[in-house]
């Protein structure tokens, strides 16, 4: 088969790698029904996250079992499923928490911008869904596997509720989608950080009620403006920039709640400055497993629609295109069809 | 009168200071019961905090009210109080969310090392007893004021519920008032880090169910080993450096709990690794008038005595004494009798 390798940084090779097998008992084999270019994919493409050798990319899948190992019992070749970015056992004592992305077996998957991929301890990490989808529903059930889980960890970290005022700090697809999430929460206004016009368009569309386009401390001051001098409830910071989690903390009153979700890359947060924020502040690798169930019904129910992130679909073997397009923000986020 | 005033490290004088009279309508002058020597008193002290000109010092205190201002409603002269360290005024919206610490009127309290002390926004700030309550009760009260306060939100900001696991480090009266604060919140096992055999001595006596002695990476070891290799489901972080924030954050459980009470002193948090942990993270200075009324109803009770942390009692005069016995850890904390 073929599938994308980052060679370096803005050079992504569509070519031949070895077809998936089964190698553990605990195994499945997919065959992908559509993938994906993820934010945090751009960070080693555009060489911000250094790479050391020819890396096989892709970490976002849904699709049909295959192949599964003798040991796995809860999914079936045929079935149509989604996993998470993170491999879980869903039994360990991390697992039981709800912390499968810190699950003490954990792997993070990647090679899934392909057409088959290899899932390890595939009893804890996928979801079957009860039958076969169709079509139109895949690229939202794509997103379950790791944008919407994120952006809805995002909102559940930052203890979203109902009534709650909350801040979105990032327009790319996980902050769209932690508006989406937040507004199914029930907050009751949401204000999202963003300076381009598609995305404003559709952070109202999932629900944002507020478009803040400034940054910096005119950012901070738009905030405090919209919710009486203190800060909102919630801030949800998904960019993962020392500038963007500053926005994030600066923009939360008191006994409010910060969540953050991208790897920060250079962050530092001062104790004695984070102390006087008075903030709580949660993040992490989401833990997209816990929230799969839930997420699949909802879009199965037709009661969200996170598909609409998708605003480029192509071809699976112009993956390098579909960087390009994210690279310069000239897509949101981009489908690819194997 | 005569107060407690820091000239430089290690140099606390008692000397001649203004009488202290209601200079605002929301003022009260209340004569002292008993005040005494913080842990945070010890930065300053050791010349570790830089002080700027001659300070007075103290932020614990209770005793009776001699006068109020013209404003004041809910205390009145010859009533027993108790106060925090930071004046609220109990009606702001950070208050009404209880953060009183992060008051939008807060001040700071300090000149509590003295006979007579001014409190701004006596109102909001002050709680009586509902009588003059016994002298022995008094040391116990004085807690509230500040060091059981500040104990009991550290325990609450961790999330300590009934069956948890918790880690204290830091063996401090703070540390220690942590230990008897995570017992009454119902924690099944709490680990206290010590070294001191008097602290775990106390440390037993309030609760804690085993002690560790290491530090480090030995430390969170063991750890790690009393919790089926997870870490704690709660850490409190109750020192304020670099070395026990980590100590807190190492042992703690993907998706636990890491609070911090103590202002950090040179902390400095990596985004990424801060990440990978997946802790919960919430500190501050402690919102006291959020658990005054509760914390003086179990003393009075009798269901807590946590003036116990008080090792050493002088005569307010020889409060430089006090703060060499703190310093080399000889007393635990001292109170200072007017």
């Amino acid at each position: 088969m073929r599938g994308a390798v980052l060679y370096g940084p803005r050079d992504v090779r569509f070519e031949e790698l070895e077809d998936p097998k089964i190698i553990e008992p605990t195994d499945a084999v997919i065959r992908m029904a559509a993938t994906c270019v993820c934010g945090s994919d751009l960070w080693p493409y555009r060489g911000l996250q250094p790479i050391n050798r020819p890396t096989p990319m892709g970490h976002e899948y849904c699709g049909f079992v295959e192949e599964v190992g003798s040991a796995v019992r809860s999914v079936k070749p045929g079935q149509f499923v989604v996993g998470s970015f993170a491999t879980s056992d869903n039994t360990c004592p991390n697992c039981q928490y709800g912390y499968q992305s810190s699950c003490v077996r954990r792997e993070f998957m990647t090679r899934a911008q392909a057409p088959w991929l290899r899932v390890p301890l595939a009893d804890g990490t996928l979801v079957p869904t009860p039958g076969v989808p169709s079509t139109d529903l895949v690229p939202s059930l794509l997103t379950t596997s790791d944008v919407l889980g994120t952006g809805w960890f995002a909102a559940d970290a930052a203890n979203v509720k109902p009534g709650s005022t909350v801040v979105v700090v990032g327009d790319g697809a996980v902050g769209l989608l932690g508006v989406l999430s937040a507004k199914q929460m029930g907050a009751e206004r949401i204000i999202a950080m963003s300076r381009h016009e598609s995305r404003q368009k559709l952070a109202r569309e999932f629900g944002a009620t507020d478009i803040a386009s400034e940054r910096g401390d005119k950012g901070v001051a738009h905030i405090k403006e919209l919710t009486t001098g203190i800060g909102a409830d919630s801030a949800l910071e998904c960019v993962g920039t020392q500038e963007s989690m500053l926005q994030a903390i600066q923009s939360t009153r008191p006994g409010g709640y910060v969540s953050y979700v991208g790897v920060p890359h250079g962050v530092e947060l001062n104790g004695e400055q984070l102390f006087f924020t008075h903030v709580h502040l949660h993040g992490g690798p989401a833990p997209v497993r816990r929230y799969l169930p839930g997420l699949i019904a909802l879009v199965l129910n037709g009661k969200i629609n996170p598909g609409k992130v998708f605003d480029l679909v192509l071809p699976l073997d112009q993956v390098a295109e579909g960087y390009r397009a994210m690279d310069v923000r000239r897509a949101i986020k981009v489908l690819l069809q194997p």
